[in-house]
């Protein structure tokens, strides 16, 4: 299947800590419809933990390769009211988003690399972004700077308009996973956990695809000073497993994950994002 | 009020097992609007309980008589990755969704059901389905199986494009939910809590218009061997009942339900999806 | 920015009591989509707590100022299937939404305040908004009544064919939260916490801009007989808060918050919505 050739209008795809229970996320997609109608808001998630950059970052890098055409929107912003930028960077690849928009602390960048990289880079100015009727205290950028900046990229508006070109080299860059590879008579792999899915799963730093097809089990180490889980055997799939069995799989954006059959590892092993993980073989 | 006349394009109502903590929702939506931008993705619920198969089917069968035309895309699916079956069922009536496209394990029939029955079944190729760039393990076929085929459904395709027909009779049918009525010196029904609601209302899997109207208060006993409630009286609505009081309503869904008014019954009672019910009167 | 000038269908604005577990603000959407498929529902929240008519009048006034055109459809409603009446409320202000539906029970009034009163109300006829299919009883007024009201109003349909003219003197007010000030040798505020947003921060019913900008700091008191927090600063942004300092901020809605610092001041102080505080200088 290609791209559908029907009616097409812009796409913002929303990504943010703030979590369903309160009118945040609502809040933001009104302000994105007042200021332009035509826009699709597609909320990717609003479940990263409060103030979790890096978590928002690996999700955003998850989702990337599916994204069409379109405007990225993210907020994971612990630095609201700051001294941190708001950016606008223009990625680099065709076929996928054409902006992302969220704050300068190292949310935007490892998605910008999965869509080609930075081109250019914006700092947005705060002023002029304010929505009519906006009140109280610089706490709500999401409202106030990003969905008016992202409202207006959807639109077709030059960026010129909404802030200043800055240097893609003074973006704030995130501390990426842990991921160091030893060889030798045993080989090792040292690297964290990244994401613990709903279902429990625990994938790590690790690209399936560096591991030799042939390697068909590691010996792993959970935790510091470590619990070791034993030898788990590579499988296709959570149904190769026996019931209780931990196994290692090629999870869906092909990572390494440690995985139960119809079971969550990360309740049965106390495991949570960053935890440290030896792979050995 | 009739169908309303203005613009319209094709809806995919989704429904899965994701919860909204992470991405998967989300990337879902992209992987459809990128392949039919004209389609509306209406969410049915992402919050059927992980590899529930059974809850999936009956949310699914609660909600059906409110779609209108489109596709029903639902995805539960422990058996990701398997030897089971990507299905598309053509519904037989009409004004309602025409296809409904999930795994072949039970989880589509009894909404197939009440939207007339299944026309016709196919096998959805699982190959030919991948969006590009699709990565990793066969992990996620809600996106790269499930979603395409359903926005390419939506787009009008041709069902033989995606997949080949397969036997109605060999499909994947569900267990339902306990249902036994003994008539006699005491009347009894011996049944199931089929969904416990947010408001933590008790749904059993009764018919109310099956109760003759005139039996105006039942004996309940909930649970194995079971805790008697005493007598219940049947109410038209929450506001009927004294504060405290637990009784029986004919839900929204036209079943009986055990319940408090402003307060939660399961929470009360301790009861579950699963728990037994036994009524007399 | 001003409102785009893109291509604009009708908007509908919906909260709720409702949760995401269930199917309930799904099948909301696709009856809301089969009566009028070119209105655009936009989900403000249905996270409010169960029941709590109060937090969800709190919630739709602080989103009130963001909603463009279109209709509020707003269901928090302890007494659905009793003798509460359902209402349509036509709002005076230009550029916002133009009607408020759900409840009569206060859940309305205060964001139709914000949206410049009430001009008209209207008490829906039950019977003639069921849509084809309805089953059960009268407990999910939201998908039976409230929904194909708004969809209806969306659509431009005259209000008087759907209900009949009630005074706007008679609707059911609500309690608004307490705010009591007394000057003297020590100023003072009596009043609560109104909103504990997901991330903890206390928000209190006192507009910011009520306190002189020169005092700088105020004397906190929690809960009642009262835990004494000290004197609390009075800071522009979380940022400006030392790791573990408690402050006050004017917060997005322009009301005084107790924050922490990336951290729950909920969590941390034990406080909830209604907890009494109050603040001296």
């Amino acid at each position: 299947l290609s791209a559908g050739a029907g009616r097409r209008s812009a796409s913002v795809f929303f990504l943010s800590d703030y979590g369903l229970r309160d009118e945040f996320v609502g809040v933001v997609h009104a302000v994105i419809r007042r200021l332009a109608p035509e826009v699709c808001v597609v909320d990717l998630t609003h479940g990263v933990e409060p103030f979790d950059v890096g978590a928002g970052a690996e999700a955003l890098c998850r989702a990337a390769p599916y994204l069409g055409e379109g405007v990225v929107l993210a907020v994971v912003d612990p630095g609201v009211g700051g001294a941190r930028r708001a950016l606008a960077l223009r990625a680099a690849a065709t076929g996928g988003p054409d902006w992302l928009v969220g704050p300068d602390n190292g949310l935007l960048l490892p998605a910008a690399e999965v869509l080609g990289g930075v081109q250019r880079a914006f700092s947005l100015r705060r002023e002029d972004r304010r929505v009519d009727g906006a009140a109280g205290g610089p706490t709500f950028d999401g409202r106030d700077v990003f969905a008016p900046a992202a409202a207006a990229l959807a639109s077709g508006i030059d960026p010129e308009d909404l802030g200043t070109p800055v240097e893609v080299s003074g973006l704030v860059r995130p501390v990426p996973p842990r991921l160091v590879r030893r060889a030798g008579a045993v080989n090792e792999i040292l690297t964290e956990v990244t994401w613990v899915d709903a279902f429990g799963n625990l994938q790590l730093a690790v690209p399936s695809a560096d591991l030799d097809p042939g390697v068909g089990a590691l010996s792993v180490t959970l935790g510091a000073p470590g619990q070791g889980l034993g030898s788990l055997r590579r499988v296709r799939a959570f149904g190769d497993l026996a019931p209780g069995e931990l196994g290692l799989l090629a999870d869906s954006n092909g990572r390494l994950a440690v995985v139960l059959a119809r079971a969550s590892a990360a309740l049965h092993l106390g495991a949570e994002r960053g935890t440290p993980v030896r792979l050995t073989w």
